[in-house]
């Protein structure tokens, strides 16, 4: 094996202006988070390489973006969009074309590191307000033109393909403000197109921007949160790493406005009703094949991060850590805000990652029963009024205790903290060398929560060299979320989405929900009859052939909703 | 003004069986809560009328129920239905058909006092089991029969009225069962027909009843608890008195089973979905107009009344107990469970009723800046986790002394909580005099909560004569709900109808949504294209021409949705 110092020739400059890496890369052009040289070492020994494997990379997508002639929308659309919107805000070049037809999903980084993008969008439009959107759509559903709806562009399913073409509206350019804060209702009133971080932003600044008495938090912050849109959080049902106390986005969009083209309207925002089903809830996660959303009222917390606790145990078992979680999550005590247990596998690798795997540290673990490929790591934070984290704290602590968890220091939590939204940086490092890293999620009860973890992890491990690591991230009492995390080195290249489908499968047939945040897409649309069955299918089909009678909103098999044309 | 001992002769007797009486009367037959003296004092006052007044019952409904021939469903189907769910299940007969086809609607009681049933079911049917509601509802569409479900009875909306006859389904019979209860998920599925006490007893009772580890409670305690049921609950979007703590039946509901004309299918029981709209969400509050819902499965919570903490404080006016209430619910130190506060007039009366308004109270009083007609009672309770309970209620305790509170004794809510399900009955005792006692309530933001009070107090305030007490008794961080109940003395039979009108008129036009917690039924449905907007009300049609093409789940006008025929 090689030597520990042993470092790859990382790519470490921004990708040119116009090429397939210049849309691919996750987070800004010119940000890294390189893998460690541990990382390294335990991908050369998992997969049997060398050091001069990494010597090698492949399909860099360095070229310039071409789609060589590929037509577009015709003139008469192109000019009638430029009177809408303007001129400057209707793109029909090919960059713009591939650029926002393409998402974060493995297979379409794949598709354009071979410099053959997927299907794209006739025409790229930047509204400018939601009254652009309301004539786009009708403009649209008059010609029959497909829309689909880019927010931060970070979809893992396909969600913002436009698998037949069309206009691709993309919100971040424009509709991207902040509107209005209510402190009487803590509540925001926000665009689609605003970016995690410039939301987060001007809610911690909001005595400055919006004269409001107090600072504010939107409570939501999923490992995307630089790369997505308040509106795709919503249009997803996206899940942030705080959930456990801030609820997932689900609960977050107190009220919505919707562009579709069976009309526009707003729903109310009232604390709760009884004036039957809601259409507040029956628009959250259409993910654009109803209609497109053009405002959001988004629950909102007070800021106060000087509240904040930190804790993290080291349990014996993965049960212990589980029932732990149970318990914490069930007893009423109050619930932590981020809260994560990771499985053996991601527990030990974390540790040599960090360089925990020496003779001391293994003895010192040893004696307390903390064995390698048992042992759990647990962390997470509480936040709320400064009486009531101490409580949460010190009651997650003694639960801990009474599971035989073992303190360990705040610092784990803390370095989490600081690089939690830079980990899928490295996914291009890996990529560079034909190693690939993807994730999928499930949400399960509690009763099936071993049985599904072990069902996957030996659909992953059933082949020869492979990395599965599991954590489970957002909890409720009466369950909690997978997050599966495996890393492959494919020898052909449709070897990678044989192994995707068998996890995906896996996931279904041993009763984990098909998703728990990241959405279906187009990718996870072949599954979804059979898991929510014909029946409740149908439910959603009458919705979209409602909202859409004909089929322009993300046409092509978003969430496996299909037109009356059976497409 | 008559003497302080006045009482008048209030009905003691349980009604005649089969008399129009033993239909409407709120509680058990032989349960009682008569008007203390004070209140009838208080009533003689109000409405300037004498002892004299309340020598003369009226339309007391002590005649036997009778249809006078009207035809009821023929022979065919009545032997079909038979053959289904065996012939002790079905029943035509006139008492049957007039109790199940009448709730608690105060338009109910009315014409059944009159003798005047509404428009009744053709035949009473009691399903044993969902294979026999199944069966039914194919029989049912393919002929074209109405379907009505009866859960409690204890609609105050006419959500169960069968406006075009048909057939009526009594859950409570035999479809009253607490299935299993899953410990590790901390759920339990139940029949829609089981009552809150029963449902309630068998989970605190569980270790004995289900050989479980702990005891359980449900967490939803509507005034109607003990008339109601979870089926009920969960169809027409009730919230109990501890909803600040355990939430709506919205909230409880993890999964649902339904029956439809559409087919027939349990949504997913996850902790959490990203896989499109929620069916569990969509059949939320849909009261019957899409299908009859046959297995829930519920959230529940540990049982633990040891931990209960209680509080009672008076505040020197309305605004400073709102003041104080919003910041409770928006300062994250945990929630208490039942948070109430009473509007001035509701907190005199009261005050009154309980012999609170000699001279040394009011001296007391007034000392401390409390004072009549602007003082403002506040009660509640925490439960939770021992350390939970007792934080939150110290929380509390600082909030409230912020906002110019004083402390009132614990004996305050205990004697609320002894007799809250009870004050129903009192208006059976008001009736036979002609004094009508009913509520209408609403869900605000916190923004627009003290214009919807003043707005809609105006227009009951306006008439000469009249109660109008208001409290707030279901919190959210972003509002409330108002719960207005008002008392007249209608001089012509359609006066208390107009009146009725022009308050929820006042209610939706002061930006209250049009119910919080008592469901839409037929009484409110005529409001909900104007509050809801044609976009939406589309949407909801859709969904039912989905469900039930042949309109037959509670047609006539159920939550403003119509059939194709546009009945």
């Amino acid at each position: 094996m090689s030597g520990k110092k042993f470092t790859p020739d990382w790519t470490e400059r921004a990708p040119e202006p116009g090429s397939y890496r210049s849309i691919f890369k996750f987070g800004e052009p010119n940000e890294f988070k390189h893998p460690r040289a541990e990382l390294v070492e335990m991908m050369m020994s998992e997969f049997g390489v060398t050091e001069e494997y990494f010597s090698r990379k492949q399909n860099e997508g360095n070229e310039k973006v071409s789609l060589g002639g590929k037509p577009g929308l015709n003139d008469e659309h192109i000019n009638a969009l430029k009177a809408i919107v303007g001129s400057e805000n209707v793109s029909a070049d090919d960059y713009d074309r591939v650029k926002y037809s393409h998402g974060q999903t493995m297979k379409e980084v794949m598709d354009l590191r071979m410099n053959r993008p997927r299907n794209v969008a006739d025409a790229v439009v930047h509204p400018r307000d939601k009254n652009d959107v309301r004539r786009i759509v009708e403009y649209c559903d008059k010609h029959r033109i497909p829309i689909c709806v880019y927010g931060g562009g970070s979809s893992v399913v396909m969600g913002i393909a436009p698998e037949k073409g069309g206009v691709t509206l993309v919100m971040k350019t424009h509709m991207n403000k902040l509107l209005n804060i209510n402190e009487a209702n803590q509540t925001a009133t926000v665009q689609p197109g605003m970016m995690g971080p410039d939301f987060e932003a001007a809610l911690n600044n909001a005595p400055q921007m919006f004269k409001t008495a107090r600072r504010y938090t939107c409570g939501h912050f999923p490992q995307s949160f630089e790369m997505s849109s308040v509106g795709g959080w919503i249009a997803a049902l996206g899940s942030g790493q705080a959930s456990t106390y801030y609820g997932d986005a689900y609960h977050l969009a107190i009220s919505q406005e919707y562009v579709t083209p069976a009309g526009t309207f707003k729903t109310l925002e009232y604390p709760a009703t009884a004036t039957g089903p809601k259409l507040n809830d029956i628009m959250k996660g259409s993910e654009g094949a109803f209609g497109a959303l053009v405002e959001i009222t988004m629950k909102i917390f007070r800021f106060m991060p000087e509240n904040r606790q930190y804790f993290a145990f080291m349990f014996p078992s993965w049960e212990s850590a589980v029932n732990a979680s149970r318990e914490i999550m069930q007893s009423e005590f109050g619930l932590p805000a981020v809260y994560r247990i990771s499985d053996p596998e991601e527990t030990d690798r974390g540790l040599k990652l960090y360089g925990f795997d020496n003779a001391y540290f293994e003895k010192f673990m040893s004696a307390r029963v903390m064995k390698p490929m048992s042992r759990c790591v647990c962390m997470g934070t509480v936040e709320g009024e400064k009486g009531y984290a101490k409580h949460v704290k010190k009651s997650i602590g003694k639960v801990c205790r009474a599971n035989g968890a073992m303190k360990l220091p705040a610092v784990v939590v803390k370095a989490w903290e600081k690089t939690r939204y830079k980990e899928p940086l490295m996914r291009e490092d890996f990529l560079d060398f034909g190693i690939v890293t993807d994730t999928l999620e499930s949400a399960v009860t509690w009763d099936n929560l071993l049985r599904l973890h072990k069902e996957v992890r030996a659909v992953v491990k059933s082949r020869p060299g492979s990395i599965c690591m599991t954590h489970a991230s957002h909890f409720y009492p009466n369950g909690t979320n997978l997050y599966f995390i495996f890393v492959l080195k494919p020898e052909r290249p449709e070897e990678y989405n044989e192994v995707h489908s068998k996890i995906v499968s896996a996931i279904v047939e041993n009763g984990g929900s098909l998703s728990h945040h990241h959405g279906v897409g187009k990718l996870l649309s072949p599954w979804m009859e059979e898991h929510l069955g014909k029946t409740q299918m149908d439910a959603l089909r009458a919705l979209k052939t409602h909202f859409d009678p004909n089929n322009i909103m993300n046409p092509g098999g978003q969430l496996a909703l299909k037109g009356k044309s059976g497409t």
